[in-house]
């Protein structure tokens, strides 16, 4: 089978390490979450952070989102240049970058945009007293990363009273990352929920984690969403139990260039600088990836990623290389020189260092 | 002291996560190795993947380096364009890439250089007959990546047979980076010779790690050398023992965002995307990177990168966010908007994450 696959992406030219996206699958991803935000009457301002594409971008704008979250100033000015006009840059603001965030604030708003902004202390608050955006407060709902505690009642007015009007409160409920399975999961949203209305003084809320966001059914309590990695979700994402394997929409691919049947490994050239060092637990061992197949329906034509091959994982990466242990069966019908398809444990750090997407599949 | 840190970086003109390089030592590190290898009677081939930079490389270029080491294709192809002739790809050949490397060889051949590449299979051997260039043999002294084993003789000869004019042995005793301490990497160097000389057919041998080659006093039994992350160094060579905390030549400053003095911690905008999700354990616990300070010297010139302060760790790491845990006065000492200098675990993925070096301390 892997042979087959091989064949089919040497066909479309690839040769080297390359980030392939299964476009059927992004934009499905895509308008279910868009779907389930309209039906529950909440704002869907998805993060960018996880693709950083302008192609991808598009699909998003294909369903109807007009409003964005990235993590970095820089994000932010990329996708103002590509004509988004509503920007929340959900990182604490660095004083240091007021320069170039009020050049941005004053290109957005004469567009009949926005900046937004997030701040948790007194003194960036301070800093941006002057600064023509919204301000969004942050708050640490339980991941304890960034954020003013919910429970921090008397912190929280302080930093409100030098806003002179806050957009909302906002949460990144980043231990979801951390749970396994629907109830879990929740068991963290409900409880996201409650700790932000506890937290809550009349503002609008602003919830945005894949996990939780891809669980529930309904978005109640909140006013807005910022999910961002569920476009093409990951093997992470997979163990945690926020997506299905036929959710998988972006996987690395990578040629064949050492074969050890002696140890039942094969060497490919995809390593820290493609996949990234990220790694999960799976069955007591830690993985960097696995490797993946495509869907090729008979025909040739309809391709598209395909099945998640766990038993095969990525057993260690370094600069360049990633190691991976594999079926004797699949090592003896891989050559050097093969492409295969290696999934990554986390899909937004491989898109970070791929840069871009050489190939799409579109069904 | 990091106040003090924080206004010189503010004074250059830097405001967010900048990769910083100080010069002089970096400098040293390169004088260091180069004199060694002409004192050993050994060819100077560095690994020019740590840096991958053109400014960098012009220093090797004034210790009168021209013979250089890189692990892909692309980066052979971005050396050559500013003007490196002699150019090792020690990194196993993938039969795709042979149009580019045709063209690469030819480009080298042409201006009197040449270009090598790497094998360790029968099917890769086979593949470029045709290919005008060094061919390589790579050889597995224990590390189990890539190679064909030492101890595998007639498979060598088989690989050999293929090659017309070898070029030599070429290894990477990678691991090295599980040592720790020189003994213990002088017992390696040592095996790794003598693996080297039981599996030589009277071929050249290239060896080439930063820990070992930087442990040696004296290269024997070998004919040229490739290390590469000594030219910075960081913080997972100073665990192994293979520099001092005054050899560690580059460094992420990072802006704090987010102060947490209740639980000890500051947050900064640096995070897996900057540092890279390389770890260490430092006295039982994963370490992303420390805190780290300049000198200083009083009449503001000549400062460059200074202490390495591993009681201060980066504890977790996401995309952007870096939480560093800190003592209790440094946290007192730190506003938002303040620029901190971050070491990082392996200065090789965090100069490839940053892509470029925006300043360089020149004593």
């Amino acid at each position: 089978m892997l042979k087959a696959a091989s064949e089919h992406l040497k066909s479309l030219g690839l040769t080297g390490p390359a980030m392939v996206v299964d476009e059927s699958r992004a934009r499905a991803n895509i308008r279910a979450m868009a779907d389930k935000a309209r039906r529950s009457g909440v704002i869907f301002r998805p993060h960018f952070k996880t693709h950083q594409s302008p192609v991808v971008a598009r699909w998003f704008a294909d369903e109807g989102v007009d409003r964005i979250t990235v993590s970095s100033v820089r994000m932010a000015e990329q996708f103002a240049e590509t004509g988004w006009k509503d920007i929340t840059i959900a990182f604490l603001l660095n004083p240091l970058e007021i320069p170039r965030l009020t050049h941005l604030a004053e290109y957005l708003n004469r567009r009949g945009g926005k900046l937004g902004v997030t701040v948790d202390s007194v003194a960036a608050a301070r800093a941006i007293i002057d600064l023509d955006a919204q301000v969004w407060v942050k708050v640490d709902t339980g991941y304890g990363r960034t954020g003013v505690r919910w429970d921090a009642a008397d912190q929280l007015a302080k930093v409100l009273t030098e806003i002179p009007e806050p957009a909302g409160l906002l949460t990144h409920t980043g231990h979801s990352y951390s749970a396994h399975g629907r109830n879990q999961l929740l068991e963290i949203y409900a409880e996201t929920v409650e700790r932000m209305s506890a937290a809550n003084c009349g503002l609008p809320l602003s919830v945005g984690d894949t996990p939780c966001c891809s669980a529930v059914d309904e978005f109640t309590g909140i006013d807005e969403i910022r999910p961002g990695n569920f476009v093409f979700y990951d093997l992470m994402q997979l163990q945690i139990g926020s997506c299905t394997a036929d959710q998988m929409a972006a996987a690395v691919v990578c040629p064949v260039v050492g074969i050890y049947p002696d140890r039942n490994q094969v060497v490919v050239h995809g390593g820290a600088v493609h996949l990234s060092k990220e790694s999960l637990d799976f069955e007591g061992r830690r993985i960097y990836g696995c490797l993946g197949d495509l869907d090729l329906p008979p025909g040739g034509q309809n391709a598209g990623l395909g099945p998640v091959l766990r038993e095969d994982p990525v057993i260690s990466l370094s600069q360049e290389h990633g190691v991976i242990e594999a079926d004797a069966t699949i090592i003896g019908d891989l050559g050097i020189g093969d492409l295969v398809v290696v999934w990554p444990v986390h899909s937004c750090l491989a898109c970070d260092l791929m840069g871009e997407m050489t190939t799409i599949f579109n069904k």
